[in-house]
């Protein structure tokens, strides 16, 4: 994809729309040029705001186009009134496992501090499930971070289920930051081309 | 892809091989006739055997054309004289969040009994890390079920850290199984084309 295609200029694809306290809130897919707002509402949170840079660093740039040339990949951005309000990405996992299901993952999911508690966040959520169940998928999943505690009621009261651990290794060029001792370290060959 | 593309005919892509108890295990892309063998290992399991059909349903075909089709999914099986021991499925995910990073997901994660408690379970997760870092991921992750609390362990001890809550919703054609009361339903339009 050309940044010529990505530009600004070009409608944002429509994917539906939710009235929230009387106010309507439009969904579309992001836009190139919504990447700085998505990751000022990324950096806008206990936990976001010690891992984000400028929302113009170029690695937010690379990101934005592997995700928009995914047809798997959906960042959504919730307006009311021409203002960000939401974002979240369904990522669909095609899998075989639970008879060949269809995963919709949630990430990276955020509500403006001046639209939370207005029920913006449940009706958000209803739609993504609509919109995943329709595309096939027979699960929705995510992960979040122990600390927030009140996500996880929130997403308890939505019908999420917390029966899994969620684990996390940071990966390093050279491998992964693994503790174990050295006498079990296979032999390894480098990936293939 | 065409199935011609996907006969057993067709070599395997070859992605690397393992050392494990002196015995050389060679890690393969998945073929389509791979697909049943893949399916009794996700079957031989506590969890598994009350979710899977026989390997031979339509519904798994279906699903591995999706993986195969999918550059961002790498279904992985694990040879060790000429028997499958093993298989992972890595889905990368590019994201805006912690700076743009790129995530390895991996799911759906089994070892044949047989080869249990070899070392091979630790050398094919380094393996993976490995390739997850060479395509640029910076974070591996996972989720566990809770009551595989012998799974957890075998992940701290490889540097995974337990420091989310994955949860989990069930999704039917018509929305979520949500529990949240009628009252807070928002209006909603149905996704777009």
């Amino acid at each position: 994809m050309t940044n010529d295609q990505i530009t600004p200029e070009q409608p944002q694809p429509h994917l539906g729309s939710l009235a929230v306290g009387g106010q309507e809130v439009i969904l579309t897919r992001a836009a190139a040029a919504d990447v700085p707002a998505i990751v000022a509402l990324l950096a806008d949170d206990v936990l976001g705001q010690g891992r984000e840079h400028a929302g113009t660093d170029p690695r937010y740039t690379e990101a934005f186009e592997a995700i928009d040339a995914d047809p798997n990949q959906v960042l959504v951005v919730a307006r009311a009134g021409g203002e960000m309000a939401a974002t979240a990405q369904l990522t669909f996992i095609p899998g075989l496992s639970r008879g060949g299901a269809l995963r919709a993952q949630v990430e990276a999911v955020r509500v403006a501090a001046d639209y939370r508690g207005a029920g913006l966040g449940e009706a958000f959520f209803r739609w993504m499930a609509t919109y995943a169940a329709d595309r096939g998928a027979t699960l929705m999943q995510l992960t979040s971070d122990r600390s927030r505690t009140d996500a996880v009621r929130f997403y308890e009261r939505l019908g999420f289920v917390a029966s899994h651990v969620g684990m996390k290794l940071p990966l390093h060029a050279s491998g992964p930051t693994a503790s174990a001792s050295a006498e079990s370290e296979p032999h390894q060959t480098r990936p293939g081309p």
